[in-house]
């Protein structure tokens, strides 16, 4: 099994996603909010690219979901937060999402074999279930407007380092990536929080968020792109 | 001071250049070839970006150096190893050169307001240079056909460590690359051998160029680009 990273949606023109698994990446927030809605009995979730598109499945009675610039859309009924994707009155509920970064990426994989969504909350079922298939990997990280970011790093090195006895990491980014996550594996809040993008947030006051995203596998689900939706 | 960090031209866009220093960073070989040749008594290279720019260069008197795919082409005097630059032939010589990316890098930094050369054979000379400027900083990386590498990360890594006390790292780029060069100064040949670049060039037989180019602070010069010429 091969092993690739991508650092933003920019590049990703240099990988060929066709015969391969695509994990998307993006800590803050939407895969983390992804993996924790439907571990938390979602039944599925449409990402989206437009505000437009999210209220026209609005209209059709999915909750909608996402950001603009870190905000809550206004006329959504829920933001960009895991703790709104895991609120009781959620479960059973179809959701449509269009955030900044994650939902475009997601749109970039679609030609892939498989496109999964992977989160440090769900680090270890991302990482079993690409051990139990043979399909070569890219990790994708969704980035920043299109800029590398640390946290989406971090994590595409946290999978690289979970499977190096089983993958060859194919590229100097997947070895940095590796190199990367082995410097800040004791204490990865630390470091996500030393990030722009924590810095950005911190003025949205989701500092728990953030918290939250850091968090090693609270969910044992592997969110999977079947059509336009995502389930578990 | 604002030092940031852009890892492949593909990305240069995201930057702005024109007030900045920019620090083009080809570790194997280009970067590290004129900081060899002009610290060893070349008058002067101009970078160009094709191989008839080259020859027509050639047809003026200047040596024709570069290579195209890691090799040297055919017709040109040398390729594009240091120790090629360094010969006693060479002192005051004018040499024209084309390489796959490092010229690509240097013709995309022309709008900054100061141009200069960085390699690991030049690291202090660098620092102490954007230590007495007052400009902010963008560290270069010219990639591998467009890719993400290894050793061009590194060196942006390592300025960035001995800046970290007078500058603000600006991105997540600056921060990484800085940590990546904490989990790999302790040996920083090894870490450069086990790069992509590294494996590609090593079927042309080149590893003493590889081991050169790890090498710090063998030339205690700048250089810098004026025009279409590089001098110290």
């Amino acid at each position: 099994m091969k092993i690739d990273v991508c650092y933003t949606p920019e590049l990703i023109h240099q990988f060929e996603v066709e015969n391969k698994t695509v994990v998307v990446i993006d800590i803050l927030r939407a895969t983390s909010c992804m993996v924790a809605g439907l571990g938390s009995g979602i039944q599925s979730i449409t990402p989206v690219a437009t505000v437009e598109e999210c209220e026209a499945l609005g209209a059709q009675g999915f909750i909608m979901a996402g950001e603009r610039g870190g905000e809550k859309v206004e006329q959504f009924h829920i933001g960009n937060s895991p703790f709104d994707y895991m609120k009781p009155e959620m479960k059973g509920k179809k959701v449509a999402t269009t955030t900044t970064n994650g939902t475009q990426a997601i749109e970039l994989s679609k030609n892939a074999k498989e496109v999964i969504i992977g989160a440090f909350l769900n680090l270890s079922a991302v990482v079993n279930h690409l051990m139990k298939s043979e399909n070569d990997v890219l990790l994708f990280c969704a980035g920043w407007k299109g800029k590398y970011n640390l946290e989406d790093s971090l994590f595409a090195g946290a999978v690289c380092n979970a499977l190096k006895q089983n993958a060859e990491l194919e590229s100097d980014s997947a070895l940095c990536a590796f190199f990367l996550y082995q410097s800040m594996a004791s204490d990865l809040a630390y470091y996500i929080n030393r990030s722009n993008h924590a810095a950005r947030l911190s003025k949205f006051n989701v500092k728990e968020d953030i918290e939250y995203c850091a968090r090693l596998n609270e969910f044992n689900v592997v969110p999977k792109l079947v059509g336009s939706e995502l389930t578990v």
